[in-house]
């Protein structure tokens, strides 16, 4: 986690729709800052104080700052629950898009957490929480060893010469370890995995990005 | 499409895997050039010239520049083949990152076009080429008015009411509408929807990005 996310314990978040939405959560909010023009055009029905456009562009994370941001506190992470009967895994997720359209397709098939190697890239990047579209208050991350929530789990993984994922269903406990784009699932993780999958396809393109990569799993395993 | 590109029919590519499979391609090349870090690091095998940090700095698309970059002649598109059985149609996708990742989801699936909405985003943006890895070498993107395609064909649009994709799958001449993050599919291609289909969830999330989308819905209507 960057330092300053680690420091005070806080993070930023950008975006009309973003901050509304955590603004009528139960998450603590620690400021809201808006521009006159943003004010103008939206005006906003929570309090806020008035920033400059270029105080804005130097807070922003993005290319065109999109005139409001909330400084949020970090919650207690919630603890790991085993008892879950699927469990979604990231090993070393460092593009924060992908993290974030993953925690968003958790959200979507009705996971509430999400189990992370600890090198996966922070959730409350910018760039992820923009991606996830709000489901970062719905799924927790929690940033643990994979190696310590396998047990008596059926682990899946996706690899180019596994059986194919479709006509997979899960049965009881399991697991899918989704690994990253630059390094597929790691020697380490591949060791948990009990179940080689693939997705078929019979085109040019060598892989498929995390994101969408899951989102096919998902959608096979969890029919 | 951005007036540069538009006007001397070139594009830039970036990046040490995408310059070298464009060199490999029978693409045509106006020129590749490369910082003497990137030299020393990879030794290139093609030919480049040399060009400062901070020259690369002024041209690069990404907030890192990878160091090299090429200068290539935009091919004179494909035609639509109307020949194919299935095609792909995308309605108003403005996210290049979504474009690029859905050229590569097309690529996957052996899929060789892609129908595209004329309001689309340029196939040749840079965060698009970047996205599709590669992808756009083997699959051209036509741009056209969407209901001059549809003729003959079954055309699934997904939508939050549809019925189950699962189960689903094409038989005779068929096409797929994904529509854009903000307006899903419009009110014009709604009207050219013969069948609604749906992506079971039963969680938070109100939508799947359109890659996201895209990829769980063509590996039911193609498996």
């Amino acid at each position: 986690m960057p330092k300053y996310r680690q420091k005070y314990g806080q993070f930023v978040i950008e975006g009309r729709k973003m901050v509304e939405e955590v603004f009528h959560s139960d998450w603590e909010i620690d400021g809201i800052w808006a521009t006159k023009a943003f004010v103008n055009r939206h005006e906003p029905t929570y309090p806020f104080d008035i920033i400059s456009v270029d105080e804005n562009k130097k807070l922003t994370a993005f290319d065109t700052a999109p005139g409001v941001l909330a400084l949020v506190r970090i919650p207690v992470p919630d603890a790991l629950d085993q008892g879950v009967n699927f469990m979604l895994a990231l090993d070393g997720i460092s593009d924060p898009g992908n993290m974030g359209s993953i925690i968003r397709l958790a959200d979507w098939f009705g996971l509430q957490q999400v189990i992370a190697s600890e090198d996966c890239v922070d959730m409350f990047n910018p760039k992820c929480l923009n991606a996830s579209m709000g489901s970062f208050l719905r799924v927790s991350v929690v940033y643990t060893k994979l190696n310590q929530v396998v047990e008596g789990r059926t682990v899946y993984g996706a690899f180019l010469d596994g059986v194919s994922i479709h006509n997979q269903k899960i049965t009881g406990k399991s697991m899918l370890i989704v690994g990253s784009e630059s390094h597929g699932i790691r020697l380490e993780a591949q060791s948990l995995v009990t179940k080689r999958i693939t997705i078929p396809g019979n085109g040019g393109a060598e892989s498929l990005n995390a994101a969408m990569a899951s989102a096919i799993l998902l959608d096979n395993l969890l029919r």
